[in-house]
């Protein structure tokens, strides 16, 4: 196949300076936070729609797209999914887990119980592709797929929602709930919606290392 | 240590509808891409300091903050890394790569010529931490390194920058050339700066599955 090229005329220019467009951007990005309160208040399937997209605008190897997102509404599903996945938990929190990784999460708070699973409106699960749908190649999946999580909660808090990176680990119960082929993998599973009115969050997961400490500019 | 909470007030309430807001963003994010030709068009250290600061601010695993970037700009260091990606590059389209992914890549026109490594600005590598710096357990870095690099490349773009997320494979030059510890990989090397007036992109990575084939609603 001979590649063929195109203009890149359809660019973003943004009405400020870069200095202040990332300012802005940043302004905006940093009042994200990982909320585990959701309250049940709607969110539209268009909404959705709309972050999914953003998601699938992602670069990836080869143009390959090796990601498939499943949005889960289904009252019935979410429980299903919440029960699965509070068996995962507390196996974790009470086996799987070693000292050092429960002293670390301590501060978190967080424990087996995922309520908030059958509380927020939406479930969005993201699979990646190990294979393409019809059993051809893909490439650096597991780049993609990040990358493309991360449009995915930049658009959601963009668009006033909430989101939880949720990982109960294992994560195979996810393809069996919601009957997934063998070529995807649960990668994340993401509740979206709104927080509660008087949602906290940990103050440990706060604050960011200085940038100092992780960004280096040139050789040291 | 016992977990601490506190209320989540500042949240972001964009000022439109959660539809329209996420569209909006869609919109913005829907004309980035990966582009290989590079102006030298000059970008500000302030506006890779706010890039790399949105990045960090991406959810992660324990907040281990399992990532470090390298914002490089020295030409020398610059061609250093050239010089190094197109001996990599050239072993792998002369020997490494499968016939299938040679065939895979034909439609983006890529070849071992890596010029655009020393036209744009600046290089930021993201490098993924598989210990802490102190040797420290960290957890989901793949997860959470992609996802702040989704948000580095948001925010470029929203900046009016353009980036290319490029692999050149293997990656661990990277550590050789920028002196960096054992426990950092080499994640991704993003180009950062404006296109060529006359940038070109390939046609074939501008078309995206259609939303009904990557997104499902509850159980199929
Ligand atoms: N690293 C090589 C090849 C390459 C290029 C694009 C791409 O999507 C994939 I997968 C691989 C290069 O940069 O040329
Ligand atoms: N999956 C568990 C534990 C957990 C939680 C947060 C976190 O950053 C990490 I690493 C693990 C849970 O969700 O409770």
């Amino acid at each position: 196949m001979e590649p063929q090229f195109v203009p890149y005329t359809d660019r973003y220019v943004p009405d400020a300076s870069p200095e202040a467009a990332a300012q802005t951007f940043y302004d905006v990005m940093r009042r994200r936070r990982s909320v585990r309160e959701f309250s049940d208040r709607p969110v539209s399937r268009e909404t959705i729609e709309w972050v999914v997209r953003t998601a699938t605008s992602a670069p990836n190897g080869a143009n390959k797209q090796p990601w498939r997102f499943v949005a889960v509404q289904d009252p019935a599903l979410k429980r299903e999914i919440r029960l699965a996945a509070e068996e995962e938990e507390r196996e974790f929190y009470a086996r799987r887990a070693s000292e050092r990784w429960l002293a670390d999460l301590a501060p978190l708070g967080t424990d087996e119980d995922k309520g908030y699973l059958e509380v927020a409106p939406w479930l969005i699960v993201v699979f990646r592709l190990v294979r393409a749908d019809d059993g051809g190649q893909v490439y650096y999946s597991d780049e993609s797929v990040g990358i493309a999580t991360g449009f995915l909660l930049a658009a959601a808090h963009h668009g006033g929602l909430a989101t939880l990176t949720h990982t109960p680990s294992p994560m195979k119960f996810l393809s069996q709930v919601l009957g997934r082929p063998d070529n995807e993998r649960a990668y994340m599973l993401i509740p979206v919606g709104y927080p509660t009115d008087d949602c906290t969050v940990p103050a440990h997961a706060l604050p960011r290392r200085p940038l100092d400490e992780v960004l280096i500019f040139d050789r040291p």
